[in-house]
């Protein structure tokens, strides 16, 4: 008898993440591969749609039958049908069916949203249903959810809060922009600020670690930490949030990141208690687990939501 | 034959205004009165009541019969059903029946929030659903409306855009933080600043005015227009709005404040468009016909948008 499933994608601007996600929350993670985006955008959709066939042919071995359906979540601005516009990878408007081989039903998702979605289904946020997810990675944007959804504003551009000044005369930012908060903040931040300080080109999982003996990886830390509490302090004066969910790769720092942001957020708060600050329960993969629940929208069963088996 | 209307009521921490508005949109306003708040909480409730009850009695005369629902927008924390707190007021957990007569169906809001309500529905923002309404008076709150309603947050203490720092380590604000919005651009600074630098107890519509040709008043608004620029470029990342609805006494000033706020937004965001700006079109009644809108509520009628006869 066969199993249901769902083929999940997770596309970055360089590479994508992959897996077959069954209706019981089985998952299975395959190799990722890259977008290919440097040989142009329709490359990278003939890319993306082989990499959703070997996944469908692996997923019919598995379990006996082709997927329920597909999950994609992509970069820039994006609707459930069409991917609109990304910066990073150059597409203009390709529809859904683009991406997928002919007769599978798919949608789509913005990469960030999608893992803030993973996060409210199934991850640290399965409890509450309004929340900040803050991924903190190479640069640095949030989902806005609110009432169990992924919000994007009025146009899906919302969400850039790596780009919110949080000193509005501060270091110039790559987009043009001054003070922001992903210029100190994000893992890409942190290796900038300390090799023009030091010449030293660590990792930011080395400089965290090296900031209790290392002054200058200590300042470059600190930055971060008093970025991150100005910006959720606005945040949380602002849309309120039960908790803040912080993932990405520098969000597994863990306590060691989060514990001084939590105290000097609650520092910024006059009048309010902060939100508590919880870690990403699903890491790096929230955005292929985000990507299942949308391939399982496009299979008509929006409310899925099982224990996982990762 | 009796004519159908509802007695709506925004309550302010000194004072209330209130009215009585029909099905078919036509507007009674009533003189305001203090709210009585130095007397205590269960005083201000009596007074608001027996307002109600003279708003009511006056719609009798009018209008041949009882109101069909009463709304009420009040100050603090606030469900439907309950005046949850109000640090100006000093209640607790006051239920809607006790401010007004008995057997009057009626629904309670936030007062800024209700005021964006009004806005959403028949003001500035009736043709789009997501944006923000900021109006500047004494000090500074906002709507954050998402999807045709405002947003209050996990527990209702959302859009305090007033106390987000602009600028980190400015100026200390009355709530006890640093380099709050409202300590650069509500009526109430530009009056406290400009005083400062001068001596003088102009208005805050005195320092607008004399900005052209007073070095000092340029200084104070300046600061006020970069404050707003900087506190609505992180709006507008974060929540992407269709537009922001400039209001209370001090939007009144109209294009002299909204023009150079526009052209600093603009300055402050690298890659995207700013939102437009627009002067509230319902002024500092937005609160009272917001207030309307719940009446109707509580009446039955939620989806009341008739064109107002003012």
């Amino acid at each position: 008898m066969p199993v249901s499933y769902v083929v999940a994608l997770d596309v970055g601007g360089t590479s994508m993440k992959g897996g077959l996600v069954t209706f019981s929350g089985e998952v299975t993670v395959f190799p990722g591969r890259p977008t290919g985006r440097e040989r142009g955008p329709e490359a990278a959709v003939a890319t993306i749609r082989s990499y959703v066939s070997e996944l469908a042919d692996a997923g019919s071995r598995s379990f006996g039958g082709a997927p329920a359906g597909v999950g994609l979540a992509v970069p820039g601005i994006v609707s459930a049908t069409v991917a609109l516009y990304s910066a990073n990878i150059g597409w203009r408007d390709v529809p859904v069916s683009a991406f997928v081989p002919a007769g599978l039903p798919a949608v789509l998702g913005h990469d960030v949203r999608t893992g803030g979605l993973a996060e409210s289904v199934f991850g640290a946020g399965r409890d509450v249903s309004d929340f900040l997810f803050l991924p903190l990675g190479t640069g640095i944007a949030g989902a806005v959810v609110v009432g169990g959804e992924p919000y994007g504003g009025a146009n899906g551009w919302g969400g850039e809060i790596g780009h919110t000044p949080v000193w509005p005369d501060g270091e110039k930012c790559a987009c043009g922009q001054r003070g922001c908060l992903e210029t100190y903040a994000s893992a890409g931040a942190l290796t900038r600020r300390y090799a023009a300080r030091t010449g030293d080109a660590a990792t930011a999982k080395e400089i965290v670690e090296r900031a209790p003996d290392d002054a200058r990886a200590a300042e470059v830390l600190g930055d971060a930490v008093e970025a991150l509490a100005i910006s959720l302090a606005s945040y949380t004066l602002l849309l309120d949030p039960s908790m803040i969910v912080i993932g990405g790769g520098l969000g597994e720092a863990g306590p060691v990141l989060l514990d001084p942001v939590a105290e000097r957020l609650a520092a910024r708060l006059a009048f309010r208690e902060p939100p508590p600050l919880r870690q990403s329960a699903l890491g790096v993969r929230a955005g292929m687990l985000g990507a299942a629940i949308l391939g399982w929208r496009a299979a008509g069963q929006p409310t899925w939501s099982p224990d996982l088996v990762l």
